[in-house]
């Protein structure tokens, strides 16, 4: 039985060379990092609708943006194995926990992806290189995106199997975020 | 009140000028998209739990290639507007109806992003032009995928409201996929 990450690295036709290839960009990509976690939450700041949902203030915000570096320094990992799609899926879901509509994540993929881009454009000059290192890192970030959209999949239909099971209790629970998921495993 | 595609536009930065040099781009990408079109099903005929949808045989999949095509057309139209946005939204919903997962369509996106970029490098000499067409591109991309995938939150969370409304009838109701949702303004 294939795995959810397994089909979907299949369908975008990624392989292990693209995985080594995205190891190697690591170290050149490690210095633009901190610019890319201040353009990511600059640009959420601009919308009022996603940046509610970050209540804790600047201090949160500081905290989150370690953890974008961080995330952004997996998708470099080179190893993108089940427990990088368990760990990505759960990212995801903690962003459907505290209600951030799966829009911003899909734009906010977009600014990632446009700001690696250009990154690559910075760090190499135009070649086979580049242009292999950018075909493998367009790939992870569909790979990406599409585990943390999962999440959106998955809660919602944990939702729907939540008030299915207990149909009196219906208004109630409509309201409410559900406390645990499953771990999405395949 | 800012519309969805407003929105999402202003996220990914995109602007009058990326609308005109997609509408510059219609004319030399037309001839690709037969081959997109042929690429796009390959790999959907790889995965059967996408592939099994569409149940209308070798007659269904040489229309929707033709379909598949337009909506490449769309792309380059230079026009983004709520009719643009409604058209891409029942797009999606119609995706949504019958029974095709989220992760299919995000990684089909993935797909014609990868080769409309490689129609890209054949199409145009290394140049900022060639960039500027790129970026746009990517961003229009990003849009059309969020307004695709806006369809299956909308579509869960319809199904979660009727689910609410009549929870005496929640076991049958879930089975089903709704007949009708709500046209999405915003």
């Amino acid at each position: 039985m294939e795995s959810f990450i397994q089909e979907m690295k299949r369908y975008l036709g990624f392989e292990e060379a693209d995985a080594r290839l995205l190891r190697q960009l690591g170290s050149p990509m490690e210095k633009y990092l901190p610019d890319l976690a201040e353009r990511f939450y600059s640009q959420i700041q601009q919308h009022p609708n996603a940046f509610r949902v970050f209540s804790g203030g600047e201090a949160q915000i500081a905290r989150l943006k370690q953890t974008l570096q961080n995330w952004a320094r997996g998708l470099f990992s080179g190893v993108y194995d089940e427990a990088y799609a368990e760990e990505r899926y759960h990212i995801g879901y903690r962003h459907v926990r505290i209600g951030l509509e799966q829009k911003y994540v899909i734009s906010a993929m977009g600014i990632v992806r446009s700001f690696l881009s250009e990154c690559l454009l910075l760090e190499f000059p135009a070649s086979d290189e580049r242009l292999k290192y950018s075909r493998a890192l367009s790939k992870m970030l569909d790979l990406d995106l599409n585990l943390m959209c999962e999440s959106y999949m998955h809660a919602t239909l944990q939702n729907l199997r939540s008030l299915n099971a207990q149909p009196e209790d219906a208004n109630q629970q409509q309201a409410d975020v559900p406390e645990q998921v499953e771990v999405y495993h395949g």
